[in-house]
């Protein structure tokens, strides 16, 4: 193949890296709604295969809140789906840049609707993401949540963003 | 062409394929908010358009209310789309697997929002769908809709899932 | 390379239109998203790259509305801006169509959610848009929003769409 095939092989692959980060977070969705209702091994285990080994979860802007590596987000994961009766999550507007062949970084934005403590809740913000090429296909390297507001629906989300409700202001979100 | 080009040729088809199915689903949402206001059958004719002769629409884990073929699906519509006044319906984290050339299956969440008997309503959960490659395109061959909730906004969500509204339970859903 | 190259490289471009058709979008609801907040020039000239010169944003189904060229839409987004606390938005359901090469038309569903006047309120609709390659890239032509609903969470959606607040049905919107 000469020059041109070369370079149509590259954009063809790179439509194809698309979909499969786009499958990342379909994923990612359909296994948190049934984590949060199974509680099961064999979720926290279908979730760590989206990530990298070195997966950073980290919900803070510095690092301070970071969960580093499969087994600190299989805790944090535990943690996390315990607090929900259930939830279904969408992921919206998803924006993906390449960095290089094997690495790019997305935003998008999502939404979550469930129960947590016998009331329906509400949320939404933002997910910032890095994903790199594994010999496995592309894994999560970094994963952060910014909310806009994690709230009860009967409390609502008026008022200064990100509006969090009391209870998810812990120290493990 | 050589070998290359022609596994070429099916990755690009492939991805061609992937957005023929993504507008199989556009299409059922924007052609759903049509019918549940004109209960017209030119938007029954359009939605069948997007189904196999051999379509199965099936709300049920086990065939048990299952519409097959187009004139089941046709009376399933006219009656569904009389109980609404208006209605939006979205698709996210479409997910698509294929099983052979000619033959996928999906997996999305969906919410929809609108008006039932004069209130508010708002309904989530997931599709599951089997689509295939016909002389006209791709359509679906079976569709299921897996609910989370359907309640009116007053009454809300909160509680053991599926959370469907009373009036909903009718033998025809 | 022969014509069948032609063909195939014509298919690909087609595919990566597609992702940047979506990508416009994506940028459109964040920007709009930051816009809210910032109120900034900054955030007005990025949401201008996203536009044509020849930009028309039209909520009116007959040009009656319409603003025309960068200088009226950036006019139109300060005082839409200033309007809200705070915003997200959502663009759902994306089909795009092509006219030609280098022209396609859009439909999507959108959801938004924020504050104004210090309310949460909720919104819903249609875009409607045209979009053309330009030496930049592809652009919006014409944008124009078809609600369905646009209220405060606390009046709700029920009734007559579309359901529009009384403090949103100002000659500006």
């Amino acid at each position: 193949m000469g020059t041109s095939d070369e370079d149509l092989l590259v954009r063809l692959r790179r439509l194809e890296d698309r979909e499969a980060i786009r499958e990342l977070h379909n994923q990612y969705c359909f296994i948190q709604d049934r984590g949060h209702s199974s509680h099961s091994d064999a979720d926290v285990a279908a979730f760590l295969a989206l990530c990298d080994p070195a997966i950073v979860w980290d919900n803070s802007p510095d690092g301070s809140r970071a969960h580093r590596g499969h087994a600190a987000v299989a805790g944090y994961l535990r943690a996390l789906w315990q607090r929900f009766e259930s939830c279904m999550h969408y992921v919206h507007n998803l924006s993906i840049v390449f960095e290089s062949d094997d690495r790019a970084s997305g935003r998008s934005s999502f939404e979550a609707v469930g129960d947590i403590g016998g009331e329906a809740f509400v949320a939404a913000g933002t997910y910032e993401d890095v994903y790199v090429r594994t010999q496995e296909g592309w894994k999560f390297l970094l994963h952060r949540e910014v909310p806009f507001y994690f709230v009860t629906v009967q409390e609502g989300w008026a008022g200064p963003k990100p509006r969090i409700m009391a209870r998810w202001r812990s120290p493990t979100s």
